[in-house]
């Protein structure tokens, strides 16, 4: 073969820097498994001048298919076939350069504890920022070596201290309130330095600046702590949701500091935000350049926008999913600003993770202000050019329309009409059902100011969470009336959980440390959610809504077993309702129970509506 | 065949009520065609106990194959098959009883005249209310013999006397403002009582409730009138919308003094009214009940609501429909409350018309409030249960949105882009340019009212209609600022056009009869009109919509012949336009003609925008 090295390769062989000792810094994922059903595995390698080496590895049942050099020598991807007869071992992988390393890769056998399990509408999920909820070991609060190693729970700004084990610790409390599934914001390690915004040092304690995919946050407790919260979850039959970021990363990623190609961000001649507009996405009409700002501008300069049509950034991203999944064993995946992805690598990614896990649900966030929209970014109805295959969303048309249903009054098309007329469009999506309803969440005010401290309103908003169509699911605190308005921060939503930190003065996990007030939300929402829970009409029992009258809106759930009657009063006046008009619903009924007091009614003819009320009520023979 | 009679059938004979002579009062269509592409045809026969006759023809290529009964012995409808071999001419029926009475039917042949021309995106409508527009003919303004046979042009409630040879005497008029197809709010006979509403009287002049849907109404010069006015209008290459209910008819209308059968009409235990509300139609929760309601309750007390689902109900509406398009040679259907019409019918109707004229355009009224709810009414690409074929729509979300981004300040979700939102969701129709655009209408506020009588403000939403997609109509005097809200009543919408009336001081139709700023308006309109006119790009050209910046709202509509740019600035100040986000539309070009203002901007690199102001441009090389 010597004869064919010609003099050019020679001089170019002779110009290559010193080729430094191969020693491999990184292989992700970190391990991986046999008996996956996707049997193709793609694994990063980064170690300095890697690509020059020659790589081989020699293991029954896997096969190096391919070996990938991308612009950065210091990066290999290798494609591999693990076929279903490999045994769970250690895959030595040989690399020859100037010098021969070896690297030892784990192939574990998949364990048989639950994963992917999905949460559907049988569940009631209860979204908890990690760093505000409970502070369980105050050892891992701050960490000298990290990029921002602040913690302060004077500053609204900074980390508090609060963990996963903190949330573990109150498993019984969630089981209390009739919880069914957790949805923790990203634990992901977010060793992001501290950001000046409008004048202030911020933290990145929401989570959403990932640094290393495959670290859970060490001031969270690491992977083993979040592994150990899954399987506690799962014992108490809490499912858990995984809050995941494709979009962009943290600028301190460890891949950013030497990334295998420019082209690993979406690069632009100068800082290009995206203009956090969904329209050019899904508009027939819109401009390349605006559908470029919109997936390709960067989220914030600190959240670098990663590039999904870069084949290694997809496959990086989706081996990341399954890992996530089959590690960690989590249920439900959360996917964040889901439309500013590029959605072709989204249907990629969805696709793969429904593949290896059928029952995994999949909802992401897209921030929109119409149904048309919404439908876009989830399995619907309608002929788009591009088609989603993302079995969920979260539901943000419907809970503008709650809130206006609550705060509007009355009118053609307000009030009690927003609700009726955003449900009266759900023909568009694959299955409305599988949509994710809230009243708030980290990013919104905080649902009780929103209704104006009005334990009324409270209570109405959250019967139709309850009891509608979809997943519900509650920010934390909104069952113990936390309130505050964005302004002017974000921090103002992203209160500690009182009673969650060792100095707490209050403690609101439990009865006596609740107010009056306070017990009665989270007796309201105890008693609803738990008889939720037991009653499958409220999961996927049909949905038949009547036509707003007279101020009242009214709505039934029902399936074979049991129909329950919704009747909302939203004026400030008691109504009387005469109820001819539901024959279709209530005929062979003669009495029902109020599902809150516990009351029965004699009689259907007229129920008797207090003012600011939604009654809930089990009809009866 | 004697003996088989049996005793039964004799007691039967000599109960029935003495056979009175047969006479055929009417036979509707009132006469037919021969080759008509659809050979059937049904003919309804009214004449005192016409059912208990036996009728015959004899015919070549004609075929009676069933004689239909109902409820009322008055009636027979007889199901035809007329082949393509007959000729015109006459066909004697014979209805044989006591006694033996014919009936002398023409066929007549088919006209070589246009007909069901369509209208499409290269027109511009012109609606108008043919009582408030001109009236030529002042011996036809009222007649003792109607009903309602008072006529005052004092009273805003009552008929004024305006005629169709009124709008056919000012055919220049339009032309001259470049409408090339007129739109009459319906012209066929309203012989209705005058009606009590909110303590006045009040005629059927704006002749929604149909008497007899063979007759002009004779107010208006009747059939003879009509015809002459068609064919007027396509001497002078201009359409015509013909304006059509199918949900109601007038409380007078022959057929219900002695109707064929009780369920002819929807019929309530008590008077019902429709809801007015769309969303029970499409809702998947609806209640069957509310679905009701909306479709099969009457539109006011003195407009029945038909039974679309009795066959003979729907027969004679698509026949009508044939008819008229056929004998008037009419180009367009427009629909009257289309959504509340049984939608099954709606299709069937829509279909018949389109197999015999393929190039008829019909175009519904759906007064919605957003686009999946106007999709549905109208061919989409969603997947509804219910199918729609229907070519085309008024389109009342862009109406509302182009109010919205007129009035409203500029916000993330408001002012300008309140249009660029509501073209986004283009994608669920099937044809989004087959949509009628208009900026007001008979049943809405006036829209120079509605821009708050601010003439920058007008000249904006004007652009937008003539230079977006779809198919622009303009409401009568909208050209010459006519103006009012409908408060306290449609009537202040609804006022003659100044000039139309033999008494008339003013004479609006000519520029020395108008005022400065209506000629100002007037030329606006007729300046743009003419050039969408003879501009394809405007017609089926390519829309590319950008996001609204900085307050601007840009689009562009091109061809490979042009690119015109439209670059809208709502805002109270001159804005300075930098383009070159634009590059995708204007690269290649290097200069533009200001289609308004004649000028020519020699540089495209930066466009000064006047407050208020929507650029037409079109780009030069």
């Amino acid at each position: 073969m010597l004869r064919r090295i010609h003099l050019g390769l020679i001089i170019f062989l002779l110009t290559l820097p010193i080729v430094r000792a191969q020693q491999i810094t990184r292989m992700d994922p970190t391990f991986w498994w046999t008996g996956m059903k996707n049997p193709k595995l793609q694994l990063l390698v980064y170690g300095p001048d890697i690509a020059q080496t020659q790589v081989s590895v020699n293991y029954p049942g896997v096969k190096l298919d391919k070996i990938n050099k991308v612009e950065n020598p210091n990066y290999l991807f290798l494609d591999l076939t693990v076929a279903a007869t490999a045994k769970p071992g250690k895959l030595n992988f040989t690399f020859t350069g100037a010098k021969k390393t070896t690297y030892s890769y784990e192939l574990k056998a998949r364990t048989k504890s639950p994963k992917g399990q999905g949460v559907s509408s049988k569940d009631f999920i209860y979204l908890v920022l990690p760093d505000r909820f409970a502070n369980a070991d105050e050892s891992n609060d701050k960490f000298a070596d990290m990029a921002d190693p602040a913690a302060d729970r004077q500053n609204p700004f900074l980390r508090h201290g609060g963990d996963i084990a903190g949330i573990t610790n109150h498993l019984d409390y969630f089981q209390e309130l009739g919880i069914t599934a957790l949805w923790l914001n990203p634990v992901v390690e977010n060793n992001q330095p501290q950001t000046n915004e409008g004048g202030s040092l911020r933290s990145a304690y929401h989570g959403y600046g990932f640094t290393d995919h495959y670290q859970v946050d060490r001031r969270l407790g690491g992977n083993e702590a979040y592994l150990k919260f899954v399987q506690a979850a799962h014992a108490k039959n809490l499912r858990v949701v995984q809050d995941v970021v494709y979009n962009h990363v943290g600028i301190n990623h460890w891949i950013l500091k030497d990334p295998p190609s420019k082209d690993w961000l979406h690069q632009w001649p100068s800082y290009t935000n995206t203009s956090y507009k969904f329209q050019p996405v899904l508009d027939p009409y819109s401009a390349l350049s605006d559908k470029k700002v919109t997936l390709n501008g960067w989220f914030v300069p600190f959240l670098p926008d990663l590039n999904q049509e870069n084949p290694y950034v997809a496959n990086y991203l989706i081996q990341n999913a399954l890992w996530t999944v089959e590690y960690f064993g989590v249920d439900a995946w959360r996917i964040d600003t889901y439309m500013y992805n590029d959605q072709a690598f989204m249907n990629r990614c969805n696709q793969t993770l429904l593949e290896e896990y059928p029952n995994i649900h999949i909802f992401g966030e897209s921030w929109v202000n119409n149904v048309i929209s919404q439908a876009y970014f989830v399995k619907n109805k309608i002929n788009f050019p591009f088609k989603s295959n993302q079995p969920g969303t979260l539901d943000f048309v419907l809970w503008t329309a709650f809130l206006e249903t609550i705060n509007q009054k009355s009118s053609w098309d307000g009030g009690e009409n927003k609700v009726y007329q955003t449900l009266a469009q759900d023909a568009v999506y694959d299955n409305p059902l599988k949509l994710v309803t809230f009243l708030d969440n980290h990013d919104t005010d905080r649902y009780f100011s929103l209704v104006g401290e009005d334990l009324n309103k409270y209570k109405m908003g959250l019967t139709w969470l309850l009891t509608t169509r979809g997943i519900p699911s509650l920010y934390y605190g909104t069952e113990i009336l936390m309130k505050n308005f964005k302004n002017p921060s974000d921090a103002e939503v992203r209160k500690d959980f009182p009673g969650g930190f060792k100095d707490d003065k209050e403690n609101k996990f439990s009865a006596s440390g609740r107010s009056a007030l306070e017990n009665e939300a989270f007796n309201f929402v105890k008693k609803l959610a738990q008889y939720r829970n037991n009653t499958p009409a409220l999961h996927s029992g049909k949905l038949m809504q009547y036509l707003p009258q007279n101020n009242t809106y009214v709505y039934f759930r029902y399936d074979a077993a049991k129909t329950i009657m919704v009747a909302t009063n939203p004026t400030e006046q008691e109504i009387s309702l005469e109820t001819k008009r539901f024959t279709e619903r209530i005929a062979g009924f003669t009495r029902a129970r109020n599902v809150l007091t516990e009351e029965t009614l004699p009689s259907l003819a007229t129920i008797k509506i207090p003012a600011k009320t939604a009654l809930v009520l089990e009809l009866l023979k």
